[in-house]
């Protein structure tokens, strides 16, 4: 049986934490009730963690074309097929509670092609696949394809910039053997 | 926005059913509270019915080396790596309530390798993995190592034609376009 | 050099077998002049064998819009992409006997898209083997370009089980190590 | 129904050929009673035909570590992952009365793993098949491998090489569309 | 004939980005005598643009128990498995450089396996590919054996955490179609 | 480190070869200032030389549809796609060269879909690469989508034979570890 832990590296003592860090995880623990992981987990390297949240604030917590619960979905289904638990089952939290949907979340992460959702947000997982298992084969096609849907050149590069973002994050997730914390799992289930 | 159906292919009425058929039906709704659409997708074809669910309780409610929850954790895995929704989320809540354990199932459907299992289930699902990917890898040498956890030649048996009857399963529920009941996403994640 | 069994399970001794399991193979070995190595194989439990030869029945003795000759190209076709060595020189013999065609089997098992085949039976092939390799990739397009070659819904239903049923039976074959019996080799390569 | 033909490029008349090139295909013709259409159909190009057929005799017809079924055994193994038609249907016939054994072409084309041939020889065809599909994960592990079942770096060379000139062969064969002589399939098939 | 550009996106006047991002694009080209595509194609998305840098500074020019040369081989092994021109080319640059030799960065790009580096180094690349392609089948073992090449866990971190920027920055080259300044191509060549 | 070797296998002195192969290294010497590490590597096998030679020449230096830079160009995109370094350098040079283009083999070897080539160029090696992978999957379609792009047949068995050639070629470096000269590195790349 794996010994459940937060991470296999270091995690620093939350009261030896740089100042702006600290304040992020108290912050944090206060509006969710607990620190997800990912946050100690980062800690360990102070700076990686500020570029990381500043990466992932600029994609993730905008407005525009993308709703917030579309963005998770991107989240979602490249995470899955990357096999990175931390960020299907936290982000999977996140989209139930952003979409109102206690079903969504498994959906997209087990088949996101017979998912509830509609053909625009098909055709922008489709995208979103490509840029996590061969971003070498986009081409002008596929914009061709977006822009039929209604997506804008810089929905474009959102969907494509949080799929390259959750790439780096999953490798750190596996790198780091990184547990989500039992509280995820529940999370967005029980009121629609 | 996809429809939500049962079945792509025709779904009889229950009253017209054959009567053994109807009895299976009217007794799984009677214990559970709904008929799983697997069953309702299946009696389109009678004998095929019979064959499978022969087939099913012959492996999956036998006793012997394997808990009736590991038998479940390896139709989850395996239908996992089939991207079979049908199967992940309706034995992913039979698995969960089996293990009562509310986290197990989302583990092994994600990534089994990180799951908090023992590693004698490890070794029972490397292999029932190896016999829903590649088959024709299978060696004397899975046997001996499968051994090494305390497997005997029917345990691992069982393991294989678990694996292999769901290879049959997720292609069917794929080729039928089966939708999972909705109640099956909760069941077992509230009473540990 | 390994040495050639029937099964790497054991093999009960057929005067030993339940009555109706016994019944089935000396009426084989009558048609036959042998009996199968799958029938020997998985006798050593009688309740899968039921079941698989109810399920194998169903499928592939029926009548209606695939000949039976078709019925065994599907599973020559996708045995050969399971590297089952038992199920491509089984059936190719049956194939090659219902075929009435002593090139036909080889053909298929090496590569089924140069195979002297109709373009019908093309389209029956490509969903067979969709639904042996990548069985969640299959959408309506499939149907629909089935349907154009005068697939109806039951005769995909009949094609996607056959393959399904193969997928569970290649599996059971490298499980068990299952032997071909020398007999089938020859069959239907001399009498066109 | 594809309409058999020998190549999809001209075949050129046999009394239009340079000399060197028919007085070959006359021999081959008066050896075997038929002309196998890889001669018909490389003829197309006298040059490279030439240089083909000095490759191939180089390597498939000298004496040495490896007999003369062996490294047909290598042809078949490799031709069969590249699911090349003509060359698993010839040189199974050629292996066939090579190894004096109707059974060994059909066990090494579906699954050379289970084949009755000795750990040498799985070793061999390991390596070729390793040329064959990922050649630049060859090592000196490899060599060292190969060594422990005696086969010195000239016999290496000669499993790499053979594979090699058929992992060309097998790629000539698909460009043409080349047909195997239905004379293969049955060569060597009854006579022990 | 694609028509070279920068970057699909557009591309801000420098004279009108904010001034930090206008002093780095000044720095940068003040010492390299051009400025690198990525700087201007990134600078779209202001936001972003600092994270990557701050990211990419973090971790690429930090000093430790890798070299900065070795942080380059690091970028231009895994760049390559994801097909990313722009990062071989521009990184292969500042590896020729920083390694003082001309041979490397091809050597690197088309086979690492190959390369004249230290068996260490092969370890290192041998993780980085690993994150960089199934980064779900790290385990313990693989810290062990980088343990025995003489990487402590902060450089592990470094290896695993590099590969996965640039996970993240190929895929932003393949979303931008960002194409390497033409002077990339010959810097380091020349001077050994 | 590896320490760098023409081949694995013994290297003849160039003295004691036979006439025809020692004048042919004689001539490349002359005419390049060294003796590309292919000749020597072969040469261990005299006929195997003369064979591959014969081959090469067929197909390399003869006049027609296709320019000899678009020949060095299927070399380049093949060979890259097998990672074998022996045929990326040396053709690489090559290319550069015939093509008096320094950065098209760079291009061609990361990523040919991008590469600064014409559609007819793409669609050339889009072709080759198909022999190189997948070459089962050809089909018609095929010669109709090249004769749309003014490709005749005898081209396409150009484009298709050459990738072949280089599939053996490919395999033969990475079975004897063939090394390339240090002197392709650079050529080409400084007179455009």
């Amino acid at each position: 049986m794996t010994q459940p832990t937060t991470s296999r590296f270091p995690v620093p003592a939350i009261d030896r934490l740089p100042d702006d860090i600290r304040t992020r995880l108290v912050a944090v623990q206060e509006k969710s009730g607990f620190i997800p992981n990912v946050f100690l987990t980062l800690a360990h390297r102070p700076d990686e963690f500020r570029a990381f949240f500043a990466y992932h604030d600029a994609l993730m917590e905008k407005d525009g074309g993308l709703s917030k619960a579309e963005r998770e979905m991107i989240v979602v289904a490249t995470s899955s097929a990357n096999a990175c638990e931390y960020c299907v089952i936290a982000h999977g939290a996140i989209l139930r509670i952003r979409a109102k949907n206690p079903l969504i979340a498994d959906q997209i992460a087990i088949n996101y092609r017979n998912a509830d959702i509609t053909s625009r947000q098909q055709a922008m997982l489709d995208f979103a696949m490509k840029i996590c298992r061969e971003p070498q084969s986009v081409t002008e096609q596929d914009f061709t394809a977006l822009a039929g849907h209604g997506f804008g050149d810089d929905d474009i590069w959102d969907i494509g910039a949080i799929a390259a973002l959750f790439a780096l994050s999953n490798r750190m997730a596996h790198l780091t053997h990184m547990r989500p914390n039992d509280e995820f799992y529940l999370m967005g289930r029980l009121a629609k």
